[in-house]
This record gives structure tokens, sequence and C-alpha cells, in this order.
């Protein structure tokens, strides 16, 4: 798969994040010649926090991680990518407890102290005879100290992606250096709304569960839960954090402001860079609502205007279609007032007040249309709620990967 | 435009509708070289019933349509094809009432009387000047009795349309033969659910006002609200039905089993051939959903599977992935359990309690799926509600047609 062209430079240098160990193997979930199971071992005391999917129809990993998520504690994290082993039935359960329960014999913890996710198609039942050997060979790797790096883990963890997600942040904690890393994979049915993609986040920070579930809660609500790609919120979705203790400050009981911005920083890179390598993506689409009657009505009305094919392929087209974007904004359901409205492409404002601007000139919006990163303004004129979301265009390249992607 | 692969072979014969008188003529509203403006004199005594859209952002047109459908009397209908006028400010209103007033003068009626509706391109005001002269032309025509055939104002109402959509019923109503007939435009920025598209519907038979809304609600509930092309929901969506009266039956009073059998029954055939010229459609899908909670519930996750872009490219793509339809059950929200869900795709149960069946034989499903008739079932196993949505495939001719539509 050709990289996306909106991907970053480079993956991010991520340094070491004490009391984090990474390996990976490669099962071989599809017919493909690269790792595709990750395995994070993670020292004693590790807390952990998540959220997951809220569609009806979730795998047995997603359920597996709301259970053990309240006793506040990981030692071990599995991916597996390439079979989300959603919708399997008893196969797909006794597959998540064989990988739960292999680990933690290895890792000599609880059960509920392993994390699973899984990727992939949907409906086939994850095969157990490669999730042993593939386990088997990343604790084996592990054990003679062949560490996976961050950027390997991140590619380890992708299906149809077309670039590794990383992002990291720093800061100080009472006078100890802290790192915050994070990978995520994307890059089709990805309409987290309530939820999220399959996303991790580790730093060696003390923090009590209670505090880092707080902190995740709310970064998540304006990085993973601002972008879509297709508006299809998949069986899968899983976000988890994991707090090692390793940089030695005094514990967080509550949230801190200064980690909660560096978290919240780096979710929401990740979250982008989901939409970076959305299916078929050429352009970024930033959708910003103001003047809504609130905040609430503001992001239903950006993720109207950010789902809609019509102004995904109105983009793709580079085509200055305010139009579409009325329509998007009047099927959203909540309170407009046409002759109201204001539309902005980049800089340009091109409609006020229910109505194309006076010597409209196309030239500049035709100009930030043509570019990689395309914003769209909707001020509503009614009230003071506003709303963010970030989502790409609909090209020629999403339906040719998805009218062929399982078989 | 090529014809649709899903057109019928050919637009039905419809016979005269006493008390109709259509006209067409070219406006220029685009630069094509068909008739744009359609016009349609009504006998004095014709009653009327309608739905608009429930978009927040409605055109002139509609609000016009609204304020004059409670006195239920029509003499004239005139539709605009290439601009919806829709979020066109002062200038938008001024052209609907030069429309509507000269169209009035003209018939010697009141200005009520005269329902307008226009479709195309949003955010562009509707040229006062063409469409006077088109206004113009189509009486000219009239008046020389060089009447439009149903065909001809079939295709007159349409924009991306490949095929003219037209459909007729006839019926017997205390000795008086009947003939209801109705017209309708496709075909993207199709997703009427809270009204509907373009749809025009005739009958000779005398019908009160207040009947023939209540059955013109009940058939639009179970016709053009059970399609999906885009999902996305037009500014101009509007379903008019006018009864002349000329047949010399018995006016109904009240809701007729008959009539309302050949009404809705026309409805769904309309509302089929706008899914069948869905942009790009290169397959008919039908969703059936049944044992979900309620019948409310069953239409929000047939609607969910229907615009979920993950399976109408699986469709296109002629993929037999149940998982993606779990996908779109899981995220419409409604009640659920993934382990009662079975999948039919044309008369192959593919999964069933939560997984695939033993013994899965893909073969006659793929048989299914390589046709243009494509039929998609779930049992959720829950309870009595069901519903049916028609919708298509999501193809490269979709976005190849959005892509470059306005410029």
């Amino acid at each position: 798969m050709t990289r996306s062209p909106l991907a970053p430079a480079h993956f991010p240098f991520v340094p070491k994040i004490a009391g984090v160990r990474l390996g990976t193997a490669r099962a071989g979930y599809k017919a493909w010649e690269r790792a595709d199971l990750t395995l994070a071992e993670l020292a004693p005391g590790t807390t952990v926090a998540g959220l997951t999917t809220r569609s009806r129809c979730p795998s047995p990993e997603v359920e597996w991680c709301r259970a053990a998520l309240p006793q506040g504690e990981a030692r071990g994290l599995v991916v597996n990518a390439g079979n989300s082993n959603a919708f399997t039935g008893a196969r797909g359960e006794a597959a998540m407890r064989l990988i739960t329960g292999t680990a933690a014999d290895a890792l000599g913890c609880a059960r509920e102290q392993v994390f699973v996710a899984s990727t992939g198609v949907i409906g086939v039942p994850l095969p157990e005879d490669r999730a042993r050997a593939g386990l088997d060979a990343a604790f084996a790797r592990l054990a003679r100290a062949e560490f996976a790096t961050w950027e390997e883990a991140a590619g380890a963890i992708g299906t149809t992606d077309t670039f590794a997600k990383g992002a990291v942040r720093t800061l100080m904690l009472d006078g100890h250096a802290i790192t915050i890393a994070g990978i995520a994979k994307g890059s089709g049915m990805i309409a987290p709304d309530m939820a999220t993609m399959l996303a991790f986040v580790f730093t060696d920070a003390a923090v009590s569960a209670p505090a880092l579930q707080a902190m995740l809660v709310r970064a998540n609500a304006v990085s993973f839960n601002c972008v879509t790609v297709d508006g299809d919120t998949s069986t899968s979705d899983t976000l988890l954090a994991f707090a090692t203790g390793a940089a030695g400050n005094q514990p967080l009981t509550a949230p801190d402001p200064a980690f909660e911005a560096a978290l919240t920083d780096l979710c929401r890179d990740l979250a982008q860079q989901i939409v970076r390598d959305g299916e078929g993506a050429e352009k970024f689409v930033t959708i910003t609502v103001e003047g809504a009657e609130s905040d609430r009505a503001a992001a239903v009305i950006a993720r109207s205007i950010a789902n809609s094919p019509l102004v995904k392929t109105a983009v793709a087209g580079g085509d200055a279609n305010w139009g579409r974007v009325v329509m998007a904004v009047g099927k959203a359901g909540e309170v407009a007032d046409r002759d109201r409205l204001s539309i902005r492409f980049g800089d340009t404002v091109v409609a006020r007040d229910g109505a194309v601007v006076p010597g409209y000139d196309e030239a500049p919006v035709a100009a930030h249309l043509a570019g990689r990163e395309i914003a769209i303004g909707v001020d509503l004129g009614i009230g003071e709620g506003r709303a963010t979301v970030w989502t790409c265009d609909l090209t020629h390249g999403y339906v040719s990967i998805n009218a062929d992607y399982r078989s």
C-alpha cells in the first residue's frame, strides 16, 4: 500500500518508557509477511485506564477489557492484527481466553491483568493455534531481550494502515522527567464517536487508575471522539492507557493539569494521524462549527458535515460546494437558521447570513481546496456552542480498498 | 450519462389524467440542451396534499409549499431543474415569488394555489429572467395545445438522473375508472428519512385534501421514507399529490383502502426507481431487518446498514462481508444481542446466533452477490419489530459523479 500523502515525515523518536517491554511476532493471521502480534510486558504496579466502543456488537476482547478495567492494574497487553475476532461466538470467546490465560501464565499474574485487543476482519474466529504460537514467539523474544521498537509495535498493530502511527510527549512532575508515548491504528471503519479506535498509551509516570481514567476520558472526548473517516463505528474500538510509575514521581491520585494537557495533546496527535491515514485519503479536513445552540449541537453538526458523502467527494474534487455544507447542516436536525448561516473555506468566507457573499471570488477558495490541508468553518450565528471534527475526503481510493478488502 | 443498469426496461404507459395538462420548456438553468422547467396546469377544484423535507435549511420553495398546503387546493405546479434555489437568501425568495405570482396570474388563481419545487445546485440564486422566460414559454405551449407527455415531464424534472421515473396505477371507485400517475427524480442527496425526494402524484379521483393527506403520509412512510442512496438529506425534498376529481366518483372524504393501496404501491414503485438510479449504482439492495425491539428500531438498524460506506462498498465488490453488517447493526445504537444475531444474503443464512454457520459455503452467496438484485436480511432475534429499506451500492461511479458535479 502506498504511504498516505498526508502522512507525517517520519515516526517520532520515542525514548524508552521504563517499565514497558515490547515484543512482536508473526502469528500469521493473514497471508502477509509481517509481524501481526504485539506484546507489551508491564512492570508490576502498572495502573490502567481505558475506553471501549459503544457498539452493540462488540468483540469478546472489548468485553474482556471492560470487565478487567475496574480492578485498575495491568501486567500485559496483547494486540492481534488481521482478525478482529468479533462476531465469532463461543470460538472467539475461547480464543480470547486462551490468549489472556497464556499471557497471564507467562507473566505470573492474574488473567484480569492482561488486556487484549484484536483488529481486522469481522466474523472469522481468531485461529487459536496461530495465536498461541505467536504469543510464545513474542515471549521468547522478550526472554532473549530482543525488544521491539515503538515503530515496530505501531506497525504490527496496523491493518490497512499505510504508515505507523506514534506520538510522544514529555513533561516534569515534581522534578521527575515523565514520558508519555502512544501508538494507534486506523484506517477504515473509523467513527469512534462514543469511544475510540485501537490506541495504546504508555507512561512511566505514577498515576492512580482513577486519576488516569478521569484524564483519559476527557482527553478522548477532544481527540479520538472528534475524528471520522467513514462514519462506520468499529466493533473493536479500544483505547488503553498504562502508567508504570517507574519515573519515581509522587503518585498522582487526582488529575494533574500538566499531565492531562500532555496526554490530551498526544491523543489528538494520534487521532489526527488516524485521519491522515484514512482509507484513500488525499486531503485532511478540519471542520469547525461555531455559534451553535450548544457544544453538543455543534458536534452533531460538525459530524454531519464530516460524514456526508457529498461533502467528502466535493473536497476530493476540489469543489467549493458550500451548498452541500448547507445540506449537511440542515439534515443534522439541530437548531439552525438558514438566514444566519455563514460558511468559510480556508480563510475565505463564501456565504454569510444565508447566501453567497456579494462579489464572491472563487479563486482563493479553489487555491485552498487544491491543497492537502482543508479547513471548513461554519458559523450558525445562534449561540456559543462550538466543536471541531477532523476527517478526510472520499476518493476512488476508498472505494477500491473497500470493494475488495476481505476477499 | 449512461442509463443505469438497474433501470426499468421502459417508461410505463400513462393514460391521460383528466384535469391535468403538462407543459415543459427550456429555461436554461444549466448549460444543457433539454427542457428544465415543467408546468402542470390543474383543473379548478383540484385538491392537494404533500410532505416536505425536515432539513433545517430548506429552500424557499419548500417553505412556500408548506405554507400553501393547508388551504388544500391547487391550480398549478412549477418544477425547476438544475438549480435548487436553496440557501440563496432574499434573492431566492424573490425568484420563488416571481414564479408563483406569474403562474397565478396566467392561471387566474390565488398565488397559494400554485406549488413550486426546484432541484439542482444549492447556493446559487435561481435566475429570475430565465425562470420568467421559461414559464412564459411553457404557458405558450399549453395555449397552443402542445402538451408534454408524462415521460417528457419526468425527464424535465431530473438532474443527474439517467432515466425518467414514472409509475401508474388504476382502480375502480364506485364504478368509476380511476388513474393515479406519478413522476419522480433522484438521484444523489437521497436520504428522505423524514420526508421524501421530488415526487409528484396526480389522480383524476375526487379526494378531499385531508383524506389525500392522510393516505399520502402513510404511503410515504413505507415508500420514499424507506430509500437511501447516500444518507444525505436534500434541502428541497418535496412530495405532492394532486386529485383533480375529473373521474366523477363520489368524492372520498376519508381514506379509502383500495385507493390507498394503489397510491402506496405507486409511491413504492417511484421510490425504488430513485434507488435504481442512485448515483453510480450498479446493484439494487433490499435490506430487511426482523426480530427487532420495535418497528422503529428495525428501521434505524436497516438504515444504518443501508448507509454504511463499508457495507455499500462490500456489495459493490461482490463481497459477502457479513462482518460489516454486524458493525452497522452494532453502531446503530438500538438494542441488539450479538449472540442472537442472524444474517442472510439472498436465501442463504451465513451467520446464526452470533457466529458464522457451521460448514459455511460461500459459493451460493457469491453467486447472489454477483447479480444486480441483492437481498440482505438481518434477524435480531429479540422482538417483533421489522423494516425494509432499499438502497444501492457505493461505486467508483458515485465518486466520479460527485467529485465533479457543480464545477
